[in-house]
């Protein structure tokens, strides 16, 4: 905080000082008589809330305070919150800009994000983050950025637009609204990445090291691992990490054990909160490192659902104790995050607040953020700022277009034994199968009999020009293609088909775009969705806008081109995963993400 | 942290997941299935503890970390705890310097203490701090600073050896082992301080927003303040703050409920927590924000009761669950504190672990400090290392002899209505008395009849040469004198004596001496104690010494004087707090703390 920063603060603390000891001032604004949520103590009871300016001046009795131009507002009957924490989250999974997710997320009494901009750092680096922590200054919401310290996640099995390493966190921890490091993917399979790139874990410890010198948070990732290897885990974040992909109640109770606060995941995608809860509701755990997170929201969930006061309604209708849902989104992650400024009503902080109709449906009735009332019955009530993201984010789809030739997988006899992925319907993790199938002049073309698609990943940065190939199972697609610059976590160009004119055409679609997805049959695009920011966000649709275009996407690919699974574009952008078991594609080929290397599609 | 640091630490870190990961490395100890408490889960269970260098590599199942060369110790049927944390004391309250407290501490299993040196602050600034500053980094226990931001408590009610205020800050809260500002005296009489000095609020606001601002904390302290004053106290300290003056469960509720870190008391002297911890064993409050402290410590307790481990046996006692009363000298205190290294059972935090035999007795057996056995049954086991005071603490005492003239109160009449100070026993506070005494040409002298002795607070800096005059009853000397350079908080020499001579031979003792304790009678001096570290400490004696030399000087008060008090010096040393009400002596005289004005001795 700048010396300016700090004398302003301090004046406005002496401001309210003046108004609470002096007969002379008074509060803007009384919440009169609500039920206070207080989370500091887990209990409820009747109690006024004053204002002034951006902050808490008193809760429980107000009435001294009240002036002649004070606003009361009557809150009886209504349930007063702390506003809410998204402890983990990234902006790029509803293809949204920060401020248009904010648009949709601020109805839900959300007032906090702590986004991870990992996808929009593996594809622009620093560019693509700054860009991001300079939108996130400009909203009125609080939003802070915990960055990457790896991209991309496997150095040698993918290649990322940018490299990302220790030499970078003095810049990018020094970016405004950056707290820290976000999820450390880089050391979630320990065992694999310790056996074949020790490298990584030194380089890694040397910039969580550094980012806890210097005040800053680091968000650990340690899926499934126990024992040694979870040890050895939250010693490479150094010392006190999170965890978001804890998917089982003997896996949350262990974390809470060693230390780990269990960022409870339940968004659009992933819903692992109902588990994980077991080890409160059912064993009885001390609650306070439990946090509720949604990692990937979609537009439409945001719209039709809510955003955190939905998480805490199945949270609590999960058996938790109604305060001790909303603890997991205000206190628990305030004191994570370091956030002295909020997550409990108390005098001095923030005024973020979230009116609540009932504690059962978690209807937000109102929202107040630094003191003032932004948001009614669902909808915003404030202009959210114009911010324009500069040219250097938008141009990151730097490869030429591809041929037919380039995608040819080649073999020398009339039959070919060929690896091929098997899509697992609403998981990131992948099976491996192998099949035959027969080749036609030297080349083994994807077999639709057999549900035998082509899939390809083609590097887009312009860096070297390699592409995957392999087979994939599972999406039925009869006829044509679809592409996507949208590929965890490298996001290369991601496609499958079922001939090589609709891929290459999906492809280069993608291309000519700059990024985003195309939907191809006959040759020809049948469907386009244009994301312009790091080939992942598009700062020309809103919210609403943007689940309409997805709908039509998917309406397209099902109907058109008879692809049998749902939300066909994120199953595919997982295919590119290279953190998750078991094969995988990546711009350097098909991926055995166990052990470590690249198989060729052809045995 | 400095960039040197940064890269130990990393390597430190990178060689413990090298243990864990590889087959050739492996735990230095192991503590073989003992009860592990683990206050993050707020669960006991029997597992093992592998300790690598400082640190703690796994808390659980350790056995393929035993190697060839590993100790093993089996802790089967003990209890492991974090090493204990005193969240609030002053060394100065013990009279030993910190290596001699520290002695008496460690094999309690108390591994970290935070200090506020207030005491040496008001009687030598910056310089006295930084003295104790540089001893806390030569102990092997983690002791840490939170410094006065304003000395004296009540300007212009008292002088001070040095004014420190916020111009102060930049330099005392970066010396090392400085963590914060401690106990913000100067707005605990909110309403008063508002009506008479609201400058010292600007100040303490201006430093309190600096020190938050580079990630330091704020201690408060806010006895009996409810309401506007207390939201008004809070925000003062820059929003999170502690309160360890917190007497009654309905303060302790109140100040939970506005997020105030209660620091329940329990010490030598004052004992708060067996009120205080009924917010948690009767309302049943959350009490992550409960901690426990003790404030001010006797070498005497300390040998014969123990440390944090005595508190936290009484607090159980008191009904409290053993894991949540061990948390509040464990966990919470690190949260609060910003103790990312320790408060936990945990990978990678430091090795600092009491095994205990039984959670009723909290019979500590065994004590490790960042891996090191330290202390076993009751006895430390290393080498403490030297520290020596530099000269320019040791000369605090700056004023020049007095004489009786100096001390007389006049007045006209033969007979005087004196204003008189009511010792209330085992109290801070005190009472206020008009009583009637002959004057003797001129002058009001001690009546012994009446228990009206004659009480002076002289100025000991050589600031001003004030004087402050008035009566006190309550102590019941028959004869002599006795004086000491220990006067709260500004700790000028305060004297009680039944006539002039012995109070002058007492007072100019202590001059001689160069700080400490001086006992008269019949003109002589018949016992002392020389505190030569800022009037307040001894570095010439040890523990058990500065307990017996205590003994003595109190026996001899008690016998050959006929005070009827018991821990006389202790009590006459908090008549000179002028903090708390009703009627204090200060240099500049009978203080009338309630309404911040100065009263002539007699009507």
């Amino acid at each position: 905080m700048s010396d300016a920063l700090v004398i302003k603060q301090a004046i406005e603390y002496r401001g309210l000082i003046d108004v609470l000891m002096s007969d002379k001032h008074f509060a803007d604004i009384v919440l009169y008589q609500g039920n206070i949520i207080n989370v500091l103590t887990r209990e409820i009871y009747q109690g006024d809330i004053a204002i002034k300016g951006k902050y808490i001046l008193v809760v429980g009795g107000a009435e001294k305070l009240i002036g002649p131009e004070t606003i009361v507002v009557d809150v009886r009957g209504k349930y007063l919150s702390p506003g809410f924490i998204d402890s983990h989250m990234h902006f790029e999974s509803s293809m949204l800009t920060i401020t248009e997710f904010s648009r949709l997320s601020i109805p839900s009494g959300t007032t906090t994000l702590v986004a991870d901009p990992h996808e929009i750092g593996n594809a622009l680096g620093p560019i693509g983050m700054k860009a991001m922590a300079e939108e996130a200054s400009v909203v009125p919401n609080h939003v802070h950025l915990v960055v990457p310290a790896l991209t991309p996640d496997c150095p040698g099995l993918e290649t990322a637009g940018y490299d990302v390493t220790s030499k970078d966190m003095k810049e990018i921890l020094n970016y405004p609204n950056v707290i820290g490091i976000g999820e450390l993917q880089g050391f979630s399979n320990a065992k694999h990445v310790y056996r074949n790139t020790p490298e990584v874990i030194t380089d890694l410890v040397a910039s969580t090291v550094y980012a806890k010198s210097i005040g800053k948070i680091v968000d650990g990732n340690a899926p499934e691992l126990f024992g040694n290897e979870l040890a050895a885990h939250i010693i490479s974040t150094g010392g006190t990490c999170s965890c978001h992909e804890t998917t089982t109640k003997e896996e949350c109770v262990e974390k809470l054990r060693q230390g780990i606060y269990v960022f409870m995941r339940e968004g659009s995608t992933q819903r692992n909160m109902g588990e994980c809860i077991k080890a409160v509701t059912e064993e009885r755990l001390d609650s306070r490192r439990c946090i509720l997170a949604t990692d990937d929201m979609v537009a439409e969930d945001l719209e039709k659902l809510g955003h955190m006061n939905e998480i805490v309604k199945r949270t609590i209708a999960e058996g938790t104790d109604p305060i001790e849902a909303i603890q997991m989104v205000t206190l628990n992650p305030s004191t994570y995050f370091g956030f002295h400024d909020r997550g409990a009503l108390a005098p001095g902080k923030l005024a973020d607040i979230a009116i609540i109709e009932d504690l059962k449906e978690m209807k937000v009735e109102a929202v107040f953020l630094e003191g003032k009332l932004v948001a009614s019955q669902g909808k915003l009530l404030i202009d959210m700022p114009k911010y324009t993201y500069p040219d250097n984010v938008k141009n990151s789809v730097k490869c030429k277009g591809i041929t037919e030739e380039d995608l040819k997988i080649k073999a020398r006899a009339s039959e070919a034994n060929i690896r091929c992925i098997e899509l697992i319907p609403d998981q990131n993790l992948s099976e491996s199968l192998e099949l035959t199938i027969r080749t036609q002049q030297g080349t083994v073309l994807p077999d639709i009999k057999q549900d035998a698609l082509q899939i390809v990943c083609v590097e887009r940065y312009g860096r070297n020009g390699s592409i995957g190939k392999a087979f994939v199972k599972g999406f039925g697609l009869q006829q044509g293609a679809f592409a996507e610059s949208v590929a965890h976590d490298t996001h290369n160009i991601i496609a499958i088909g079922t001939n090589l004119k609709d891929i290459v055409t999906a492809i280069n679609h993608v291309v000519e775009i700059g990024g985003g997805i195309a939907v191809t049959k006959n040759t020809r695009v049948i469907e386009e969705l244009r994301l312009p920011v790091g080939g992942l966000i598009t700062d020309e649709l809103t919210g609403s806008e943007v689940s309409r275009k997805i709908a039509d996407l998917e309406k397209s690919v099902k109907e058109q081109l008879g692809c049998k699974v749902h939300a066909p574009f994120m199953h595919l952008s997982f295919l590119a995963l290279s953190t998750s078991p078991k094969w995988k594609i990546t711009d350097q080929g098909l991926v055995d993400v166990n052990n470590f290397e690249i198989l060729p599609p052809v045995i």
